[in-house]
């Protein structure tokens, strides 16, 4: 299983798709995408974040900062650094920068877009509008839900890189889209599998970030294994509850877009969302805990936005709340994890 | 959290139960058990496998092989090797051997024990009826479910010895057992809650024990952290489909004494099952990876009975019949591995 770090053209003799698609962002997600996309298609558009990175990747062959182990051969790329000319060349774009950055890329986009699918591999809050992806795209630039796809699944860039095999969900609601995806993204390495929960696949990849700040929070404080176990069989429940009560949809919260991303995530220690968690546990305030990371951890943003959309909606969510008034209340995280673990069972 | 190891006799102040309650074993589990009830309990009578661990008790205060850390104060305990004399004295008696040696110990029960409450903490088939420890009792003995309760919930008895906060779940089908339960267990690092669903608690113990084997053998063969979130993600649907069929129980799987139990143990690098089928996985045959540890891990026998009850019911369980396959038809673990593959979602 765990095989040499092939150059992506191992398979040099499979038919190629020849359906334009693009990625918009130059992260490890984002680059593993791409490796992902060049197994199946001749050409992968990239819209890589500045001039520098796209003059590193046309000269080294691979991503100059993230997955510097996979090697693209440059003739499967057509690199950018105008989200318009890879708008513009696509019928599918894939956006993978973080949430963060999503704002100032598409704001760019001046050319038609109307009838491009959009997918989203992103996994937070556009803090801007503090909303999800999904509602962005839809409020901020009429791309509707019909034009529209969420890539979600327990997924380490890292692994992919590795090529060991991946399960990844696309969510749409057009069974066309869906299949489109499926084709272009099934490989040796990656399984896909389709939902019609856009909204679902969406929140719960948000969600399971605050999560992983709070099993972050209670490693730092000293809790053990079993009590990781019992927070994230708490937090799982607290999902579904929250996806309950925001989108309608035929879902099992144990699939792996849902319980398999939480997994991964709360119990990587490579999650910069449980890092975050891990150092305020230890007693770092927030802001020093902030500060000593490079990026700050989607799960932040994640927790304000979740919080208040929960408060909107009267759910009881005791995780969300404790996590919420740790990073935006000043409330002493020692104190607050003792009267929430009188809360979960 | 991370408190340091104190004498159990930290709260002396504490006024203690007199509940007449003993445990049976002197492995680690069962140590943690006696550890929890001296918390609370004025007397715990303690039948331990031998002279040499009773012996060894007396004169150190604490186990001699298994969570030697732990202190007990003798006065609080009353040691025996003899199974009637435990049995005799006390109400309540917590089974916490390892299944393989509870029919050697209760065949030897020679007193009246109708009465009784008998607890099982005991995570496996009996080989020897090829069956659950409630089936056995009731089977072998005329223990009915009224006079039976089961332990469960994710708890490392390491962890319990360094008095981190776990959940344990009792089952009972008596509101009054239950509460009996409930008290003597409770303490500042146990968090006790109650279920009516005891077969279903047993056989998740039961089950959790082969999907560990399975992680273990996905991990030994090279599949990554993305591959093992599928994993446990399926096979926790395999535990509920599993649940459903044997017993009919208020239930939600997602709650810690189902799933928390899965993931400590499925995710421990400590569990025996685990480490089994990480040896499978590296291509040790299934005879040398048992012979190469102490104890054959409770998930082998386990595999067994519930592959031939899933048939009986005729049940769909993609897991359980793959690690079934391996270790008892010699299939070659990395061929059934990758079959398996493409039946998980």
């Amino acid at each position: 299983m765990a095989k040499k770090k092939t150059n992506i053209e191992s398979n040099p003799k499979k038919s190629k798709n020849d359906v334009a698609v693009g990625v918009v962002g130059s992260g490890s997600f984002a680059t593993a995408i791409v490796k992902m996309l060049v197994e199946n298609c001749k050409v992968v558009h990239w819209c890589v974040r500045n001039e520098y990175v796209k003059g590193a990747i046309e000269q080294r062959g691979h991503n100059p900062t993230y997955l510097t182990a996979v090697n693209f051969n440059l003739k499967n790329l057509k690199l950018t650094t105008d989200i318009n000319e890879l708008v513009s060349a696509c019928d599918i774009i894939v956006l993978a920068t973080p949430s963060i950055y999503l704002s100032d890329t598409l704001e760019k986009m001046t050319c038609d877009y109307q009838n491009k699918i959009f997918v989203s591999a992103i996994k937070g809050i556009i803090p801007k509008v503090n909303d999800v992806v999904a509602h962005y795209l839809r409020d901020e630039f009429k791309i509707g839900f019909r034009n529209q796809a969420v890539i979600a699944g327990p997924c380490h860039a890292e692994e992919v890189a590795m090529e060991r095999l991946s399960y990844l969900t696309v969510a749409t609601v057009e069974d066309e889209v869906s299949q489109k995806l499926v084709d272009i993204f099934n490989s040796d390495f990656i399984k896909m599998h389709s939902s019609k929960d856009i909204l679902g696949n969406e929140y719960s990849a948000i969600l399971k970030n605050i999560f992983a700040i709070g099993a972050g929070i209670a490693s730092g404080l000293g809790y053990g294994d079993n009590f990781t176990a019992v927070f994230v069989s708490n937090a799982i429940r607290e999902m579904e509850t929250f996806l309950e009560a925001i989108y309608e949809a035929p879902r099992d919260v144990n699939e792996s877009a849902y319980l398999g991303d939480l997994l991964v995530t709360a119990y990587s220690l490579f999650s910069r969302n449980r890092n975050l968690g891990n150092l305020i546990g230890k007693g770092y305030t927030v802001k020093s805990a902030i500060q000593s990371m490079n990026m700050i951890a989607e799960g932040y943003y994640a927790a304000n936005s979740i919080y208040k959309t929960s408060k909107e909606k009267g759910l009881k969510l005791p995780i969300v709340d404790t996590i919420y008034g740790i990073l935006y209340e000043g409330k002493n995280a020692e104190k607050q994890f003792k009267k929430l673990t009188a809360k979960l069972d």
